[in-house]
């Protein structure tokens, strides 16, 4: 098995910002529960010209983790109201070339 | 200063995407000596269908780090005849919300 990248990208107005992150953590704590599921990070933008708001960044162990994970349980969450007006933009990636190391954040994760 | 993430998304077809490799590589090892380079990985996709087929995230000490590594030296690289097929997305970003740690990739850097 070969883990994956998820790279999902949003485009929310300034307005609903909050009510995103409120959705959107709602969703990543029944994830993160889930077998497979490695980390992800959130990206905001500091641009307020960039396309897509914020960008998720989530690591799993292998495609077939990834879709078993997106259950009903999950599609229950997402088809509420408040999440229509996110529109998601998954697509599963491999990571090809990599330097630096890994940096560390110390960023709420709660 | 705040550690920031830079998010460059290309749409590169899948002829070119060797070409493309090689002149990625040519300019990421030049932006890898600038003060302030924390790290990176580039992101192919898996689903054909993925608008972006190559993603890079990498990692800058501040703004300021990641707007003087863009320099003379920078652009000459880029502005070459080869680079014009491969139109970048690059937005920067803060991140907000993390879990799971750091994961570990065990692909070429060179």
């Amino acid at each position: 098995m070969t883990a994956i990248t998820l790279i999902n990208s949003f485009d929310i107005s300034v307005g609903l910002e909050q009510l995103f992150l409120q959705c959107w953590k709602q969703v990543n704590a029944y994830l993160q529960k889930k077998p497979g599921y490695l980390g992800h990070k959130l990206h905001r933008a500091i641009t307020p010209d960039a396309p897509f708001r914020f960008v998720n960044i989530a690591r799993w162990s292998s495609i077939a983790h990834f879709e078993a994970a997106h259950d009903a349980g999950f599609r229950e969450l997402v088809d509420q109201p408040a999440w229509s007006a996110f529109q998601p933009n998954p697509n599963l990636y491999e990571v090809v070339h990599v330097a630096g190391g890994d940096w560390h954040e110390t960023v709420d994760s709660r």
